[in-house]
């Protein structure tokens, strides 16, 4: 499809920004995609080759709170329409991650030369939709308000396994006052396909983190004493999983830099 | 109407176990209702005269998370049938307390020699209601398991004044794992006509709690080292701003002697 057959797709003559977005990252800009195309619904990637796809497909069913799929493509297909109008997987992420037997060997601006008939990418859901929706209603998050990355952990909540895939599932933690934490709980109960509810509260010590100032991805934030962490399950947690189970082969995002998406997150509401 | 007509009214010539409580009531008998009537709502009650219940009436409106209000008398009407058939608020609750500026004067089983046709009768949801949803859910209840009454704390967290009707939101409290304290959020969030979604959790000392170990009313409760307190809004409060109020004449409930009414508790939910 072209560009202005995109866009008349879409209804209009205007580009929606999240295609215009697209775009840009198709000619090689790379920057992080915090911020942009507000509104619109950015996911996790993760490309595997056919013979490790079906395990790994099974592994997000099992579990949907730290892998929940928003769309994923034909074998061999570098379309999902689903998702985009005029959207190319190989091409309009910012930046990718190529993994050869769990470890990342080169992070380009695009995959074209990487791709291949068998391989199936997956397009999970994101904590930037459900953070968009708790700033709707007045919550702030405090590594925004720091200009830092959002603290990710390491916990001793076990993912259930599938095939090669297993490991720990991976949290991402944002302060609140104890009101707050409620009121983020029924929030994010509304977005399932981007992580949902919370998984823990509280105590981080019985989820195994040792130390919540030091976390394992992204920065510290600070924590007031009027403030409890909440944890919500993380995208990198298929990416942890990835590098564990050290397949062959595998792409993903770079984190971060994440698929923008023509879905807008407040259609991502199930309630 | 008759019992008979009652039992009609339901469409059987069976006689609702709501009924059958409130009848037995009627006759006298004066036990806790904890366990009576499973599946039905039951409900705080407060009677004040005309003069005062449009603040109260408002107090309610503003507090609905303390004094969410299920039904209410016509003025000198002692009957509420949108709760319940053949239903007499005089004579249908176990135990009542018969105030005067602010005292318990009297606490007797039926309250036919005090009714006035100044008087309105107030309705309110009650924690039964969520604890059957909580438990259908698979949560356990500690003060159940423990065998005592809930504990509830006098908080610092101020309802919004009506008239002489103010004063400080009473809770009570039922201790969680994280992951259930949060899935209980979630079920309680269904359920606002019976205090609804919890009010705090965590740390006990920033609503004014000194001592969890030392609830103002009920009993103490064991809270294990991977458990968080938990506090929802609770109809204790209405007791104790009228209490506070000191208002000339009032009556409601002996605590934990409510009214059985014929909703049911799966009804109470909004979505």
């Amino acid at each position: 499809m072209t560009i202005l057959a995109a866009a008349q797709h879409t209804g209009t003559t205007e580009i929606l920004p999240s295609l215009q977005a697209r775009l840009d990252y198709r000619k090689g800009t790379a920057a992080s995609t915090a911020g942009v195309a507000n509104g619109f619904v950015q996911g996790n990637l993760a490309i595997l080759p056919e013979k490790y796809a079906s395990a790994f497909h099974r592994f997000c069913q099992l579990n949907p709170k730290p892998c929940p799929i928003i769309g994923m493509s034909d074998v061999g297909d570098p379309h999902i329409p689903a998702l985009g109008a005029d959207l190319d997987i190989r091409t309009d992420i910012p930046r990718y991650r190529v993994w050869r037997d769990g470890e990342v060997v080169e992070e380009p601006t695009d995959i074209i030369k990487h791709w291949r008939d068998d391989l199936v990418a997956f397009v999970l859901g994101c904590s930037f939709s459900f953070e968009e929706a708790l700033m709707d209603e007045g919550l702030k998050m405090r590594h925004i308000e720091q200009k830092v990355r959002v603290p990710m952990y390491r916990t001793n909540i076990a993912c259930s396994a599938s095939g090669p895939f297993a490991g720990p599932m991976v949290v991402s933690m944002r302060p609140f006052k104890p009101a707050e934490a409620i009121r983020a709980v029924q929030i994010t109960s509304r977005y399932p396909a981007v992580h949902g509810a919370p998984v823990h509260l509280g105590h981080p010590h019985l989820i195994g983190i040792k130390d919540i100032g030091k976390p394992d991805y992204g920065d510290p934030v600070t924590i007031e004493a009027d403030e409890i962490p909440v944890f919500w399950a993380c995208g990198v947690t298929p990416q942890s999983v990835i590098n564990a189970a050290k397949v062959p082969f595998a792409i993903t995002h770079s984190p971060g830099l994440m698929l923008v998406t023509d879905l807008k997150n407040r259609n991502m509401a199930v309630i």
